[in-house]
């Protein structure tokens, strides 16, 4: 039985994690055995996105707070993760780890991250805990972590950003896992792909799999 | 190749639609090879809990345009539903189908009841299609078209309005799908009970996967 920190920007694709993969990761480390503690940076949302529409709304709200939906109000602040309580860390995909996690969305490879995200990564990356990211969560992770491998799909613009960080990006289709083996970063496309949904719990399924198979040799 | 009418009344566990339940029914439909389309009522939210600290806020959300984040924008208003369409209709749980949906969780078996979710069932229910319930939902439906038996696991508060409602409950536990074969209608507890998410996915598919099986003869 392992143990998963998962951290999650918000609720709903736009201006938050994406619902069906943060949801389909919560379920597969629970399938698969395992165990999970969620995590949200408690910082204001970048902006809100009308989903019906795509419009902005005149309306503030809390990362955190909104997180807590997807979480069922199971969830800490980014700030109290420990690194050494957990064997591995996973973030799914959304917006909001390109609005709100970081300015990926804004400002491509030469982005801000959240210095929180930026010290756990940062953590588990020097540990050698393998380290999980779906659908544009690649992409950021590659900015903090520079000379590894991701992949998010096939995106051009996206992959022109992820190799301008120095990072290198390997094309891959529907719940494909790229595993970058000196790195331990897992990654997966997901919704960066025209999928559906029953092929993002595909994607997440292995990428939790794998992450355990191959992540966690002693 | 069968089309569910999934309806969904907002998006967190508190104030809207369960997002684990609401997910899984997505991907249950789609991993047994079935379409589905997405509704919401058009109507504000009764009100907008906090989901960290389970509090009122001071703000006003609309069903639908909350919906639309577990829909990823792609859903319609409830009353452009027509049942000619869809082979099936199904509703996943969570307060908003007992606050937004209807007024059943201030009033019980006495509740109101969304006039088109009312003309929604109803229409299935004439026509013979199997009807779906997770969660609490049953118990709306139980109120809604009243002789009828339902489960929604083992809560004796809920047990006792489904029955003053003029149904039957019966007890289930985790997984375990109730078909009223008189009714075409089938339920199941999901998060009535105390579960895991893997415990919602397989309720969730076995619900899916009946109302096919058995709601769908010829």
């Amino acid at each position: 039985m392992k143990k998963f920190a998962v951290i999650i920007a918000g609720c709903g694709v736009y201006d938050g994690a994406e619902i069906h993969e943060a949801t389909l990761t919560l379920w597969a480390i629970d399938k698969l055995g395992h165990q999970y503690d969620i995590f949200a940076p408690d910082i204001p949302q970048h902006h809100v996105i009308n989903h019906l529409t795509g419009e902005a709304m005149q309306e503030k709200r809390n990362v955190l707070v909104e997180s807590a939906r997807i979480a069922r109000g199971k969830i800490k602040p980014l700030d109290k993760l420990i690194t050494e309580y957990y064997d591995a860390l996973v973030l799914p995909g959304g917006f909001g780890v390109a609005k709100n996690l970081s300015t990926f969305a804004f400002e491509g490879a030469n982005c801000d991250i959240n210095a929180d995200l930026n010290n756990v990564v940062r953590h588990f990356a020097a540990s050698g805990k393998p380290i999980g990211g779906l659908c544009i969560a690649p992409a950021i992770l590659a900015v903090i972590l520079r000379e590894v491998e991701v992949t998010i799909g096939k995106d051009p613009s996206t992959i022109e950003q992820i190799e301008k960080s120095g990072a290198k990006h390997v094309v891959t289709d529907h719940g494909e896992v790229y595993f970058d083996e000196e790195t331990n970063l897992f990654t997966t496309p997901c919704y960066m792909l025209d999928a559906s949904i029953s092929q993002i719990a595909d994607g997440v399924e292995a990428i939790i799999g794998a992450m355990v198979e191959l992540g966690m040799k002693e």
